[in-house]
């Protein structure tokens, strides 16, 4: 059956990776799974054929036949239980590499998300510039924890997995801002990730619907 | 093999069950799984035997034999995928409850948690005030658009599954606020989840706690 994914028409990243469809397409890459892309305009992604496949008005997507999912860690999840490649098989590994997954999204993501919030979404506020200095700090906590534990391992927990192509994709979010650069352990774990075949096959993908959006 | 759960020794709400233990006894009481409890002061879940368990110092770890797992969602979902009651048969109604844990946590959770972050965190900023309607319109956002899927159905997708756990869980946390009551299909989803008996013994387990530290 065919997969297909929905991603933006117009990235507001200008297809640096950051959209989350980059994860999904990772993780399908990872799995050497074909899959096509439908791109959505910002009006698209708000009206209800959108709406009734996700309803936050979001992307990405995914569809397979009669089976409709949405948000990325989910959709990752879907992906890594299906096919090789993406969680181990033994079941306590298994289960630790899911508890990475949760940990990027609910427990790393959150305040570096807060970081589009004061920079673009309240960034005209007048308490923009006090309040960064707070928000950096908040991810400054995380990943001298996170990083604490990585310590000198290639991935978090053994082989690569579904946690750290999550974890990855989230302080990826880092790079623009210069904070990652000071845990160059981090820096390095997010460098393995980001060199990964499947990861570049997924980050060219990306880019190109931005380049075509660019020159049309 | 025993499990053993971690819960704050005395948790910031006082015992409204608002803390991230209460989501993994639910789940336990859902599946019919005794369960022990470890209380950690703040103090202790900064120190390493509690951060070897969890890198990141906070509470609920799950240990079970060998295993150890921490972040509420990924241990809901641990109990999910091996006992009976949290998760549908059918592979597509699985990967859809799966699909609501993720958003739960990752796409209704994030704007409540801004509210803590305006109330408390930063509650004697000069911003507070005037910062507080964004966050609280934010919020509002996620949950017309969740009382739009919901419609008037029981719960999210069929019968009550670990997404539902999950939702409700995230939305008790905007009783306090009143934001919840201008949503009535939400208000009702969330009283249908409280009123489950396997959510009022989670609640009682979790309020004995902070009775018996009161009292101590």
């Amino acid at each position: 059956m065919t997969i297909t994914i929905t991603a933006f028409e117009n990235s507001p990243d200008g297809g640096k990776g950051l959209a989350r469809d980059t994860r999904v397409r990772w993780a399908l890459e990872e799995a050497g799974q074909p899959y096509e892309v439908r791109l959505l305009s910002f009006r698209a992604m708000k009206e209800p054929a959108h709406l009734g496949l996700h309803p936050f008005g979001q992307i990405p997507t995914y569809e397979e036949g009669e089976l409709a999912l949405f948000e990325s860690g989910a959709i990752v999840f879907h992906i890594a239980e299906r096919h090789a490649g993406l969680l181990p098989h033994d079941p306590d590994a298994r289960a630790r590499a899911i508890t990475w997954m949760f940990a990027a999204i609910n427990t790393v993501e959150p305040p570096i998300l807060e970081l589009v919030t004061v920079k673009f979404i309240e960034g005209d506020k007048p308490w923009a510039a006090e309040r960064m200095p707070l928000v950096v700090e908040r991810i400054r906590t995380r990943l001298r924890q996170l990083s604490a534990r990585l310590g000198d391992a290639d991935w978090l927990d053994g082989a690569f997995s579904a946690g750290d192509l999550m974890m990855v994709s989230v302080l990826l979010r880092l790079k623009p801002s210069g904070i990652l650069g000071e845990f160059p352990s981090l820096a390095a774990y997010v460098a393995r990730g980001e060199a990964r075949p499947a990861y570049q096959r997924a980050y060219a993908a990306q880019a190109a619907v931005a380049a075509g959006h660019r020159a049309a």
